[in-house]
């Protein structure tokens, strides 16, 4: 077998990350080399540890092309947030901007009301 | 072998979610069996199509067991969302809510210049 311009289809030095993770040919039609190229090994290896190959694998499949990339991008992301807080991953940063926005919710309604009380207690002398 | 009085260890229908969707046995010490009871399939089927099984143990078991039930908490919430939403996932909260809350700051900024410009307008009077 030929090797291809590319150099991807008999496991060379350009492999996709997950292919080298994975120890197996990345063939010219591989699923993740578009999206885990092999200068970012690391982008594979946590979402391999944290949703599993096989599983981002049949992700990939159920979606059109062109929702690939952002779905990979969200999974990269959700990933480093399991691995940074193994307990509440994403769910905590959820549970923090919740609770920063209940603050600012509040902070807006109490503006309100001063604001209101400033324009009534001005409206006598005008 | 005897059945045990919680009848989990022959895996009959006290197996937990888990045990019944793997069809294994549940034992006495089925790490799963706390936080995945066999009334909510559901909970462990989404985990599972998300993380796949072998993670979520892998997981559970790199905890200490009093940080278990938050973890299995925020996985079945990501896997919910993933579900929903299989480009974005969580991700798409998040940015919601990154959103939502920059909106409200801009917001509080604006009413604080209305209140000192109120404030001002006031003082000559006063």
């Amino acid at each position: 077998m030929e090797e291809s311009s590319e150099g991807r289809n008999r496991g060379t030095p350009l492999a996709c990350a997950a292919c080298k993770l994975l120890r197996r040919r990345c063939m010219q039609d591989c699923l993740f080399a578009p999206y885990f190229p092999a200068s970012e090994l690391h982008k594979f290896t946590n979402v391999h540890k944290v949703f599993g190959a096989s599983n981002v694998n049949k992700m990939l499949q159920d979606l059109p092309e062109d929702q690939r990339a952002n779905t990979v991008s969200s999974l990269v992301y959700e990933a480093n947030a399991r691995l940074r807080d193994p307990v509440n991953g994403c769910v905590g940063e959820i549970t923090a901007l919740q609770r920063q926005l209940a603050d600012k919710i509040a902070e807006v309604e109490r503006l309100q009301v001063l604001l209101e009380a400033e324009k009534s207690n001005r409206s006598p002398s005008s």
